[in-house]
């Protein structure tokens, strides 16, 4: 294994260790001082590594996107975790049920034929299948937009056999949800329903949490590693971020510009939301680089503004702009401290959309 | 092995071989009308299956953008390769090296910093490695971009011990090409020397590449799937497309819109160059839908203008905005005609970037 940074092919996934610890600590520490549960989404590391790190530092559970990954965390000893995906189709409600076998699973419904399945789910592998509502407060993604229909649906998850009503989700956490979720915390309490667990999530605003005191459990993921949109975003100090992408320089003809072998199949081409046209990631050591235009294996990177420019051979390391898409593209990650490779680990989840 | 797109967990990745299959025909046929050899680019399929066909149906050898691609296609029989990036650094020099002792290789330099490490990896090795010359006639990413500076580079290449100077390298074919080629190749005549090959690339506008008779090869590696970017360029038409993602329907509340199981982990967040606003692929069977929002592991498909909606559990196919970023996310594709799974191949040199 490459002991150096020095030694390991580009591009190549970097997580500062320190760094990511230290982000773990401080949300858990925010969550315990606020008497919220922290329930970290794995969508953004992908390790069973920090998954398991996340549980001994005092998560109440996991967030998992997708049936893959939650195959994958529950085989790396993860037991109790929630399914934040409307679960469609035969062979995945299959799954589902062979899941909820094996650990503490909740998943969540925003329709009757969600809840449907579910229920066919939870019949076939004889458990017991606790669901949460999705409520919509104004997101516009999935979720149900009406308080009241969300109430529907629960008092329908509550009379479901082998189904049980658990509480209220919602994504993410906007400046209507707090009404979203009185109200249909008003509703659930005139139909005689209590709603255990009101889940909601996203970094960006994650540290407002307790501004919603309805709101019990927290799902992040972006936290541990940040990226380039949550210091854009002012969620998070440069020297918050635990993930970049190591490069290499191997064009510099210009005065201008330098070319670097890490393009949208290393960085992904993910933006900044509503900041189009200002770039693709930080390059380290070198403010004011702007990582302009991205081709599948090339970054060509406008350097008016810095006073020097690296040479053919050098690297740079790129914070991307959107960690969890970046991870994404590695089959592997390397673990450092500075210039140190303390380890190598599969990027277990990996590509686990389905 | 699933034999039907229903038995397929979703996302996936469809290949309706009998499109491709007369993409990679159609592109043939015009390079031998035109005694243009063509040179594949594998970075799209990133398939040993597709590389394989390629050559069998009369390329002249295959296009890899990165050494790992090249690793996989030495592995599974392909002899001929052009690796058209800049290799730099010492571990990628020396996997250089080992690669032109097991095939006919060939690369691209357009710094002397690029030429001093082939010549280094070939002394190395033990081989004579044949080097094009990159040019940049206006496109702004490696390459050289004043003639006359390639052709020093050229003359460096020839009287390098180790190193042979195999002609000129070129991407894409822009008005200023046949300009540039002709500068530069009276400039190596004066030098003695001659150009065997003269390599242009890019699947946009590769069927008018007779019309700078100065190229030799062509290089194109879009073709033989196509996508949303080539049909919006008028590139090929809409029944050229041979890559789909398969998705599901997995929440349908408003009567405007529905939310699919394909995101940016699935399609990419790859826009159509210049259309920014324009969205992340084509819904078939709902002309006008729009995926106007990805999210990671969500589409959110605007169905304003369609007639009617999918509903819950229902699957569409999109067809990505580009193939070869699409490709790169996937372990697995299959290969269908019609709704008949006819193979399930790994993508071998998917996540090759290195």
């Amino acid at each position: 294994m490459p002991r150096a940074t020095a030694d390991l092919l580009t591009p190549a996934l970097l997580v500062d260790v320190d760094r990511a610890r230290r982000n773990l600590a401080r949300m858990q520490e925010y969550c315990t001082g606020h008497r919220l549960a922290l329930r970290p989404h794995v969508k953004t590391h992908k390790l069973p590594l920090f998954a398991r790190e996340q549980l001994a530092r005092g998560a109440a559970g996991i967030t998992c996107q997708k049936l893959g990954e939650a195959e994958v965390m529950v085989d790396a000893g993860c037991d109790d975790i929630l399914l934040s995906y409307e679960v469609v189709g035969e062979r995945n409600l299959l799954r589902l049920g062979a899941l909820a076998r094996r650990c503490r699973l909740a998943t969540i419904a925003d329709s009757r034929a969600v809840v449907d399945g579910l229920a066919w789910a939870a019949a076939r592998a004889g458990v017991d299948l606790p669901v949460l509502v999705d409520g919509d407060a104004g997101y516009g993604r999935t979720g149900i937009a009406a308080p009241h229909d969300a109430v529907a649906l629960a008092e329908a998850v509550a009379s479901t056999p082998g189904l049980r009503f658990a509480g209220l989700f919602t994504y993410p956490t906007l400046s209507g949800t707090r009404d979203w979720l009185r109200q249909a915390l008003q509703g659930l309490a005139r139909s005689g329903l209590a709603a255990p667990v009101v889940s909601s999530g996203g970094t960006p605003g994650a540290l407002a949490t307790h501004e919603v005191p309805e709101i019990t459990e927290l799902r992040v993921g972006t936290y541990i590693y940040n990226d380039r949109t949550m210091v854009r975003r002012g969620a998070a100090a440069p020297e918050d971020c635990a993930l970049s992408v190591l490069a290499t320089v191997i064009s510099a003809h210009a005065a201008d510009r330098v070319i670097l072998d890490a393009g949208s199949k290393a960085l992904t081409s993910d933006l900044v939301q509503h900041e189009a046209a200002l770039g693709h990631g930080d390059v380290l050591g070198y403010p004011g680089a702007l990582v302009g235009r991205l081709y599948e294996e090339h970054a060509v990177c406008d350097m008016r503004a810095c006073a020097a420019l690296p040479r053919v051979g050098d690297r740079v390391r790129v914070v991307p702009n959107h960690a969890c898409a970046a991870v994404n593209l590695y089959d592997e990650v390397a673990l450092v401290r500075g210039d140190e490779v303390l380890d190598i680990l599969p990027v277990a989840a990996r590509g686990r959309s389905r």
